[in-house]
């Protein structure tokens, strides 16, 4: 018995995430099947890419996680399938499996060809249905990954490029929101360790976030440890910066989208700006 | 065993889903449950008619398929349980089979009359919980069709009236759009087999099809073969013809609702309208 | 095999629930998950707590009821463990299971200590993951509950206040909206036995039911007792008086939120207000 999870932008609203499992049901009967999302607004890869890249490690081992945020279906790209560290991947090639990818430089991975592994028929615009949960389904059975079709090479993958945060000559760190929370967290891709580098260059002063139209100075160490309807900075679920709001929403307080720039520095740095 | 799969109106924002899955497990602990759609709107009979229509045929022999769309819980209404291909379902009497029933000639239907098989206590408001449940979990047991009530026979039956698609005496086909999607996809009751007609008698002309606001030229074999942004015509996941947009939302760009008409035609075919 | 039940505000456009879900099936790779509800508003205890206090009785003997609505996430707050009636639960120290607890004297209930059933590296944000979802997975494996941490005494326990239906000395009862479904049907903290106390006193006059800007008389035994668009009052699933619509939304014709009073009394009671 396997679990396979399921990471798509079908939404919920539809028959489509019923049916992958129904097909996978009808070739795993025994298969344990988990929504990890499929909320993703419509195409987002990015998004994707990094929710799948931190969840997989809190699956147990053989798991084998479906990635369908796919809107180059039914053109000639191709779907991939990947094994690292004891997981299974499948996934279209449009570098949704890239931050995997990077960070599991011994990953093995193919390009799924073998037409025996799909639905007999195949739509054009559901390969989610006909190919990937058929695919996914036959990887949890113990279906070897190179039956599958032929290796790919890293470098003939697509590959997208996720903002990196960047620390400049003045010591001022620079990331951004990759992620907005149903609570209105602001999730960022500044991990602790980075935070840690800037807390040691601050030698003692405390750090001050920037995000929006909000400056905090300093961290906390839980929601509750400020008032009910105030900011705060804290190390989330994901090991990275998170901004957030003790009971209330973050996005709305500091008047954040995805992509914006956030700011930590050692405060009274010479880099402060002008309040807000 | 057994696949049970749920269709209903609840919505995911209460108990009402969770609950029924309860009463489930504790009659049927090894059943296996996957959720259709809970999204419906409410009392959506046609939606969910549809929708079921063509999803059963994805699932496993054995299947037992529950749906509560059911706007006159608590009356007289009879609660229906029919076989056929190897599936079961279960349903209120309102129509929500008739699709499924029309494609099965021999299809056996039964009244849901024996209490037995009931939650020993009914609420008014909640069959799905106290009647629906339990039935479908005996079935996915194994209990016999019969055992459940009297036979129904079709003229006894509930019917709902869905819209056909029509060709016209001057060659133009007339469908219309059933379902909208999450991506904003308009889904309609053309199904290929008469879109090949219309081609057929196209003689080698593009077809020109028109939906809302929106007049295109012929269809294409996968989203991305437009332009992002740009409309076109496919052949859906469900077999029949869609409007879509590559990366887009196509009941924006058309202007359509659930209900509005879809045509189809050979170009320059003599019915052009004046351009929009 | 054993059920456990997820209940909790985290919403599902996030991975939140999939990572609860993974390291439940882990450490217990045959548990059955069921999701109660996980559209809760953020931090609504009230909610919560009414919620499953109303669902658990449905589930099979020896499920494991997980409930994470948790903004003191991080803090001092403690977590409780509790067995009852051969359920168990999961739950932080916050009020959430004060109804559950109200009606179960024999309850004994933990304070969940033991860090061996955690897992290894605890968050600051989500002891969702990494506390109660390990701690629910050991329990459905039969770990025994004392194991997990010293007894708590139901005096050092936190509670919330619920609103109480209440009878004035002129007869009338006054309870509230506890709960609006997607439906639009509110539902109220009016128990059926209640209602039959104020029948009794009116003596065959019909009863008056009062929320919002409308006022009913009598009730029904079916939503589609009364037309289409018609407002109805009704013994709900939970076992107390609804105030619904026939085929609409009772929250938008009655212009009620949570909260707001509901008025039982007999007809002509001398009570009777200005009509509204």
């Amino acid at each position: 018995m396997s679990v396979i999870s399921l990471l798509t932008d079908f939404g919920t609203d539809d028959e489509y995430v019923g049916l992958v499992k129904a097909v996978i049901y009808t070739i795993a009967p025994d298969a344990v099947i988990v929504d990890l999302c499929h909320r993703l607004d419509p195409h987002d890869i990015p998004g994707a890419a990094l929710l799948l890249a931190n969840a997989w490690p809190y699956f147990p081992q053989g798991s084998v996680h479906l990635t369908v945020v796919d809107p180059g279906v039914g053109t000639q790209r191709e779907i991939l399938a990947a094994q690292c560290d004891g997981h299974l991947f499948v996934a279209p090639d449009n570098g949704v499996l890239t931050p995997l990818l990077d960070g599991a430089p011994n990953a093995r991975v193919v390009k799924v060809h073998d037409r025996s592994y799909f639905r007999p028929e195949i739509s054009r615009t559901f390969h989610g249905r006909d190919i990937f949960a058929p695919v996914a389904a036959h990887l949890s059975l113990g279906v070897e990954l190179d039956r599958l079709g032929p290796r790919a090479q890293g470098s003939q993958l697509h590959r997208i490029e996720l903002p990196a945060p960047q620390i400049s000559a003045a010591g001022e760190l620079v990331g951004s929101v990759v992620w907005i929370d149903r609570f209105g967290n602001l999730i960022t891709d500044i991990e602790a360790a980075l935070i840690d580098r800037v807390k040691s260059a601050a030698r003692g002063r405390p750090l001050t976030i920037e995000a929006g139209r909000r400056r905090l100075s300093g961290m906390v160490d839980s929601y509750a440890q400020v008032e009910p309807g105030k900011p705060l900075a804290i190390i989330g679920s994901r090991g990275t910066l998170e901004l957030a709001v003790n009971r209330g929403n973050a996005a709305d307080l500091f008047g954040c989208r995805r992509g914006d720039p956030v700011r930590v520095r050692p405060e009274d740095s010479g880099m402060r700006r002008t309040p807000l």
